[in-house]
């Protein structure tokens, strides 16, 4: 379970009794993350399991409300469960001065600190970064500053062979170096092939992209992830509504899936006026097979 | 079904999955009441099959986030279900800047108007009235300023006892004295008791105390009541804590109940360490025998 996503909220701008606005929970190498906070995105938590105060990192994509209504009430539980951890929020401009509003209209003071990272728009960078995992942003298009976020997992260390061992008299410091890729030369003055010694162990990516319309400049962006994240607020039959309000189709996301080249399409952000994604993933496979429609509660892992 | 209160949210400030924080669907004379409106009203409402579009008038008691943090997100739905009619918000000073916030960030604007009435600190006088209903306030003792609300049905119109103006020779013009409780004398010269001719139809009332510590000057405001909702977070063992947080136990609640003579007591607002409300219905019938703990979803005639 190196890398898991789950959908805690699948929904769009209204939320419904089965979906929500739109979260998710991403644990990728023992790093929890939160992407999106929608309304009730706290209850969606409890229901799934995830333990809060794990969170270190929440991701913002744009400041519609079914993207971060529900984040000052997360904050708000998180300091009355006794949090003491400093906590990350990174999103667009202007979401620290409406938290911070709102508990000074509660005359309270969260029991944690907050290390904000807002972006001006069409920011793109890294904003994560540690020894195991990088997070980067890049700018999507839609009616406000909106920013698409890929999770990676960084080069792991290759796995050693341990009964290829036996013949070589390898030094204790070569042991990093094979981890690391290197080929090394023995005691005896033979040299191993780092391919004959260890196992390559893949490293994985997943990217999330909503709330966007059609939008070819993010292909560079997300090109060749393990599991791709696409809005699809609509079928084909609402084209134009799909055009009007900067939100794509599921053919708009599996287009991207398949130039981008990634392993596999999730489409979510769907409308209230969709009872469930059946249409949605018909519509999409015609064009990138690997397509999933989601609801919420369900999990996915990056491999 | 002339006056029915639907418990939305029983909780307190940590939301649960079957406690959502405050908020209360109130039918008065067909007005349709929301008082407080907590993360998760809106999808509260849905489950209890409110219609969004029939409410008018929301009163918030106070800005602690368990009370007023769902509001931004049922009034975006209300504008995307296409409302026009204006809607007014009761509230402490505060809600509306930052209400108005969230949707400047989101570059949005609402397509129905909103008339805010913004309380200062120990605000007491009637907020709404109509030809029969009467929605009165006043300060309760929390941390910040917290209102309490009486919601009244004015006097009624008496009921005609059809069969009894048989024998009278009555007026046209004489029905609208009767219903309005004055005694007439008929075209024979006979004078008619009111009494003998129609039947008293009761007004009833509901009151809100919530958040609150125990405050013995609400009793002049809730006298008599039919129905009295005040909080009580907490049961007896934890009175120290209540104190130290201007909440109330159900024994509390009970003692207001009783001096102030209501007739039902509904105990609500309940911390999250409770599974149920069975032990603060216990206490407070100790004191007060007709208490009742709520849960969210139940409903409650005041009659």
């Amino acid at each position: 379970m190196s890398f898991k996503i789950t959908i805690l909220g699948s929904g769009s701008a209204v939320p419904l009794e089965k979906r929500s606005p739109t979260s998710q929970y991403i644990i990728c190498q023992n790093r929890h993350f939160l992407m999106d906070c929608g309304e009730g995105t706290q209850i969606q938590m409890r229901k799934n399991g995830v333990k809060f105060q794990k969170i270190n990192h929440i991701f913002i994509s744009h400041l519609h409300g079914d993207h971060f209504f529900g984040l000052v009430g997360l904050l708000s539980t998180m300091h009355l469960l006794g949090r003491d951890k400093n906590l990350h929020v990174y999103s667009p401009k202007g979401l620290k001065e409406v938290v911070e509003l709102q508990y000074k209209l509660g005359g309270g003071k969260l029991s944690f600190g907050i290390t904000w990272f807002e972006m001006e728009a069409n920011f793109k960078g890294i904003v994560f970064e540690d020894k195991k995992v990088l997070v980067r942003t890049f700018p999507l298009k839609h009616r406000i500053p909106t920013q698409g976020y890929v999770f990676e997992e960084k080069t792991k260390e290759r796995s050693l062979i341990k009964e290829k061992f036996d013949d070589a008299t390898l030094r204790i410091e070569d042991i990093p170096k094979i981890k690391q890729g290197l080929d090394v030369i023995d005691q005896s003055g033979k040299l191993h092939k780092v391919e004959d010694l260890s196992d390559f162990n893949p490293s994985f990516s997943y990217a999330f992209c909503s709330d966007t319309a059609y939008f070819e400049d993010i292909i560079p962006e997300i090109e060749n992830v393990d599991l791709l994240y696409h809005e699809a607020t609509f079928t084909e039959d609402m084209r134009e509504r799909a055009k009007k309000t900067f939100h794509s189709t599921a053919i708009d996301a599996a287009n991207i899936a398949k130039k981008a080249n990634v392993k596999r399409l999730l489409l979510g952000h769907v409308s209230a006026r969709y009872t469930d994604t059946i249409q949605h993933e018909k519509e999409a496979k015609t064009i990138f097979k690997n397509s999933i429609g989601v609801e919420d509660g369900m999990e996915f892992l990056v491999e």
